[in-house]
Order: C-alpha cells, then sequence, then structure tokens
C-alpha cells in the first residue's frame, strides 16, 4: 500500500531531493563546526550557516540576515520571545486559537506574575481586531498571535493586529508554524517584532531546525548561555545578534538541510506554493461536504486558511477514523487534539478532538481524491465498518 | 591535499558511514513527527528516538533510557541543569577549568544572587579534592564539574568528588563534552545526578544533538514549555521524562545519527576507542617533547588526559601556527581561547591563547607522524616561514 501522507503541519514530508543531498554533503564534505576553529572546513561550515540565514530572511522579508536566530525548533523560537520579554507586572494579549507551545509558556508566566488576556475566537477560529484593541491596558507590553490555527488553519488578521501593536507601541509576536513558507509573509509590512517558524513544516527543512526573526529595536534576554565562538576571552555572553542567542554548536547539517528547503520554495515562488495549497484545500473543503456524516471545521473557505482541514465522521471516534484511515488507506493523519486545547475549546471540540488532515507542496490533486474516497467509504460503512477492529 | 582532520574536540568528522545512511533513511522513509499522530510513520519515528534512548543509556550506565533528555547541544543541556535547579541564595561550587557553557549560565546566575566558587586547578588543569569539600558550605547546593579540560584534555577527578557530594548531600553535575563516547562512564558509579553529553563530538553523531541524563531524584524545572505530544488536553507542560524537558518537534534525524552514532561506538566497545586514543595521543605527546621550540600544555601524560593537545611554538602566535597548518599542511586545528578563558587562565596562556589538537577514533599514527612533520619544519622556519603571508 503507498503511503498518502497528510501530517505536513506536524512536519512536512516527503522533503525536496535537494534538502537530503545538502546534508549529506555537509556531512561527508564539511563537517565542521562553524565560527569557531578558523580552518576551511570550519569558514565553509559558516558559509552554509549564512546562505541558510540568507534564504530564510528572503522569504520572510527580513534586511539583516543576522536578525535570523536558529533554534531547535519553533517552540524554543516562541520560548524565547515569550520569556526573553515578559517580566512580573507585564501584561500580555494573545487569542484563544493558540498552540501549547504559546499557551504553556503563558501559563508559566501568568504564575510569575504576568498578567495574560485571552482574546476570545468564534467558532471558526476567526479573531475580531477590535476585541484585541479592546484589551489593551496601561501594562500591555506584547500581543502573541499565532499566523494561522495548527487545527482548523484559519488565517488570524495580522495586518491589522499589528497595526494596533504599533499604534500602542507593542510588541508583536507571531507564530508562523503554519504558515512560513507556504503563505507570503513580510516582517516589515506586518509590523511583526518577533517571528518563530518552524524548519521541518513548509519550509521543507528537516526537524531539529526552527528559529526566531529578531527586530533590531527588541531587546531580548536569551533562554541559554555558553560558547559562542565569539568573545572567547568573557564569560559573560555576548550581546549581538545571532550569536547572543545561539549559544553552543548549531545544529549546522541540519541548517545545510533547511536552507536547501527553503530555497527550493524561492525558486517555486511562494505565491506559486500557495495558489497550490489553496487548490487542493478547495479541493478537499468541496469534497468534505458532498460526504453525509462529515461535520467540518473552521472558515471552510480555502482563501481564508492554511492547508489544514479538521472533520469528524458522525458516530465515529476520531483516534477509530484516524485508524481506519491509516491500517486501510495508508492515509496519515494526525487525530485528537493536537497539542492545542484552547483551540479545541473554541471550536467546539474539546475532549474528542477531530481527524485533521494537513496538505503540502507534494500533495496531488489524485491524492484529495483519494482521501475523500476513503472518507467517503468509512461514512458508508458507518460502525459496521469496524467490527473486525 | 588531503584533509588531516585534528578539531575532533570542536566536532568529530568524519562520522562512520551509518550516522548518514540513518538519516537519509529517516528523512526519505519515515520523516513523520515522533509521538504526535497515530500512524504508522510517526510510530516508526518515536522507535527510532526510543532506540536512540537505548544506545545512549547503555553507553552511559543509565537504568532507564527515559531518564535521557535529547536537547539542540551539551550547552542546552547544562543551562538545563544549572538554570533548572540554582535559586537565588543557593551556592554552587565549581572549578577554574570549565567551559563558557558553564561559566556564562554560572556567571548570570551570580547575577541574580546564586553565590559562586570556584575551585582553582594547577597549571596542568588537575583538580585538588580536597579543595571541593572545603568549598563546602551550609547552603551549598550543588558541584559542576567538567569530566575533562576542553583545552588540554586534564580528566577531573569525578569518583572522588561524586563521593564528595553524595556524603555532603549536594547535586553533582558532570560536563562530559569531552568523554561521553570516548572514555568509561557510568553514572551510577561516579554518583552523578545530571550528565551533559554532546552528541557530535566522541558519540559520533551529527551536529544538533546532545543531552542531558537526569536522575530520578532531581527536581528539575524546564527551560522550555511547549507541545510534548503529551497530556495534550492541559496547558501546563506534563511533569514526567523526558517529556517534560522536550517540548516541541525533536531533532528526529539528528537522533536518528546519534543513535547510529553510539551503535557504532559500542560495537567496538568504548575501552577500544579509549585505547586507540590514548595510544595516539601518547606518540603526540612525545612527539612534541622532541620538537625544539614547542610549549605542551596540560598534564603530558595520555592516561590522565582526554585526546586533546594543547602547544605553542616559541615565538609564533598561535593563529598564524594555525592558518600555516591548514594552509600548507591541510591539518584542522582549532586555534584561540577554545571558549573557554577560565581554563586559559588557569594555565597561565590567556590571552593568547594555543594551538589545539584534538584526536577522534578515526585519526591513525600515521596522522600523528604527518602533524608531528609539520609542526617540527614550522619550529625549523620560525618567522622567516611566514614571510610569504
Amino acid at each position: 500500500m503507498s503511503i498518502i501522507y497528510m501530517d505536513n503541519a506536524a512536519t512536512s514530508w516527503p522533503k525536496p531531493p535537494e534538502v537530503s543531498e545538502a546534508m549529506v554533503n555537509f556531512m561527508k564534505k564539511t563537517g565542521a563546526n562553524p565560527g569557531r576553529s578558523g580552518h576551511r572546513l570550519s569558514i565553509e561550515a559558516g558559509r552554509v550557516l549564512y546562505e541558510a540565514r540568507e534564504a530564510v530572511a528572503s522569504l520572510l522579508g527580513i534586511k539583516n540576515p543576522m536578525q535570523v536566530v536558529f533554534t531547535l525548533n519553533v517552540t524554543e523560537a516562541l520560548n524565547l520571545a515569550l520569556l526573553g520579554l515578559l517580566e512580573p507586572g507585564d501584561h500580555v494579549i494573545t487569542s484563544s486559537m493558540e498552540h501549547n507551545s504559546v499557551s504553556r509558556p503563558l501559563r508559566y508566566l501568568e504564575e510569575k506574575g504576568v498578567e495574560l488576556t485571552i482574546v476570545q475566537c468564534s467558532s471558526t477560529g476567526h479573531l475580531e481586531p477590535q476585541d484585541v484593541r479592546t484589551a489593551v491596558r496601561a501594562n500591555t507590553r506584547m500581543i502573541v498571535l499565532t499566523h494561522a490555527s495548527n487545527v482548523i488553519g484559519t488565517l488570524l488578521p495580522l495586518k491589522e493586529v499589528g497595526n494596533i501593536a504599533r499604534e500602542c507601541e507593542l510588541i508583536f509576536v507571531v507564530d508562523a508554524a503554519q504558515t512560513a513558507g507556504c503563505y507570503p509573509i513580510d516582517v516589515s509590512e506586518l509590523n511583526i517584532d518577533l517571528l518563530a517558524f518552524a524548519g521541518h513544516k513548509a519550509m521543507l527543512g528537516p526537524q531539529g531546525t526552527g528559529g526566531l526573526y529578531v527586530a533590531e529595536s527588541v531587546k531580548l534576554s536569551p533562554l541559554k548561555r555558553g560558547g559562542t565562538g565569539s568573545r572567547s576571552e568573557f564569560d559573560i555572553q555576548p550581546e549581538f545578534l545571532p550569536d547572543q542567542f545561539e549559544s553552543g554548536t548549531p545544529n549546522t547539517v541540519g541548517v545545510a538541510g533547511l536552507g536547501a528547503g527553503v530555497r527550493f520554495i524561492l525558486e517555486q515562488g511562494v505565491e506559486t506554493v500557495r495558489r497550490h495549497e489553496v487548490l487542493l484545500t478547495k479541493r478537499l473543503l468541496d469534497g468534505l461536504n458532498e460526504i453525509e456524516g462529515v461535520t467540518i471545521y473552521g472558515p471552510l473557505q480555502a482563501e481564508e486558511q492554511a492547508p489544514v482541514v479538521a472533520f469528524n465522521i458522525n458516530g465515529l471516534e476520531p483516534s477509530d477514523v484516524g485508524f481506519a484511515l491509516d491500517r486501510r488507506y495508508g492515509i496519515m493523519t494526525r487525530v485528537g487534539l493536537h497539542c492545542a486545547p484552547w483551540a479545541h475549546r473554541t471550536i467546539g471540540t474539546y475532549p474528542r478532538g477531530t481527524v485533521r488532515l494537513s496538505l503540502g507542496w507534494f500533495n496531488t490533486t489524485q491524492d484529495v481524491d483519494y482521501v475523500l474516497e476513503a472518507i467517503a467509504e468509512l461514512c458508508r460503512q458507518g460502525h459496521h465498518g469496524f467490527v473486525e477492529y
């Protein structure tokens, strides 16, 4: 049975062949520690890192590649943004569609004395910018927002909220886990101060990569301190980018792959990627809409969402549906709460969860049609189809 | 010109072919996010992670593989150990041979009210265990020690200091960046509570891997919070290992490579690796000792050190020597302060630094002889040899 992979919101697969090639090339020919030693392999490793920074900067409208900080994953980038800025007594505004990578650090900070407002979104995940403005207080320091829900794909109004942040002189933090690489983003246009990205999702890099764009104006404290290969003579952390936030040996091999992934996207053009994924999402939504017994969650408008579609089959448990899709049809999905209990409460699917189909550049219309057929078959069979399990 | 790589203390190179193979295999055949989705690829990714935990546990005498936490690098592991435990008012004891990955977090904690004692080592990097015992106070909470100096290789007396830690009921943290993979370590025998390891040095994994062994008795706070794929229904961090400390998508492809690297070492036997490297270190020390104009730093006893040798050529700058070794002879070294200003002050080479030769499993006696010949030639030429630059 061939694999139909629709779990791209967790991690994208497959990757362009260039990604593995860049990684193997690094492992075999370069291998060295960047920015530490002065020899030719070390200099070459430094070049690999820098070229990846350039690619990411180009993708996200970042002027200076040195403002791109690489981290283990987008979760680390978000922790760095939140813990590196918020102090007891500060107020922070967020949405009810956030992933645990935002909600868990915020709940922790709340315990330490940070005040938190969670602006309620609609059951389709839409956020009303005016509700954000209303939540602003004298001690508000930051707005942190996901760009697109990882559960139902809804795009949040970054432009409007970015304007509010600028007017009210608040720091604007964006979780672009689901959009960087598959949706056009320009950090300056959107007034974003800190943007966290996942390297291994739509940016098509390997797992172990992510990062944070840090605007020059933001004074952030590091999460970690240690060897940076720079200012070795001091036992205090250097205060320039990106070294301040990249202590210890970086994941150079992973970043080599990420650079190749992002360059692949830049070659296609991010608008082309977006068009392809909107087309597939529309086909999927339209098809699901016609299957009796399916409930779809989210905006149900491909243009208003990232290529993520959540659904349930009436009368069946999401976990049973996911299991059957995998076992009988070779379709990879993610079921349950998707590390986003706030979002599931917002859309009314807590604690049962949903089945999530998430599309990527390498999915085809044939994949979508096959998945629709499989879901229709499961619906027709209903409970009877599960007797064998 | 072929490359003679003697910068293994920064990162090991080359790696066993199995490492790249495991990584490519993961990229091409598995690719999925471990512990998140329930489908077959996700389960397979979880298995890759677990098998790497088992290999690391086996290498380091750790009973339960779930006590192995993977991090971006050893620096993150050390930050987790230090920041996750030390509170204002606590006292911590360390040595004067530490890397900036220990000294920079400790200086930061000192600013926050943690008391710090740096026990002075000798100019060969030796630590007197009695000096550690003398430093213990009523509020002492932790001893943190490097296992071997990254500058001159000196092995610190873990056994004796571990006993002191146990007797005084202190938490014992070990930085095994230079020894995990090339020197036998048993965390129980040495009374180690937290052991930080680098995946990409002697453990032969790729960059982007490292980790922390966490004893069951230690109550550590995480550095980062976020999605763990577990207890998705809660917006607070789960409190079990390893999930508590592994928020966000792990570097599964890197850990796949690390698992392969560690299994390679287990197949050779870590004692065999150690014997090979002692032999090479001895040959290097003996040879350098015979070259007029060379000053060697450290114990000058291969059995008492990790395979790291620091030297200078009288009258020449370390950076010039490193440059010439690279350019003329294809020999990769690391010059300068090696992110360890405390250690260089201790051995009397601050701020000039040294040239460091660090050996690995794939170095041969031929490599050592070639390097010795190159250094002898540079010494014979002295300043005259550098006119061309």
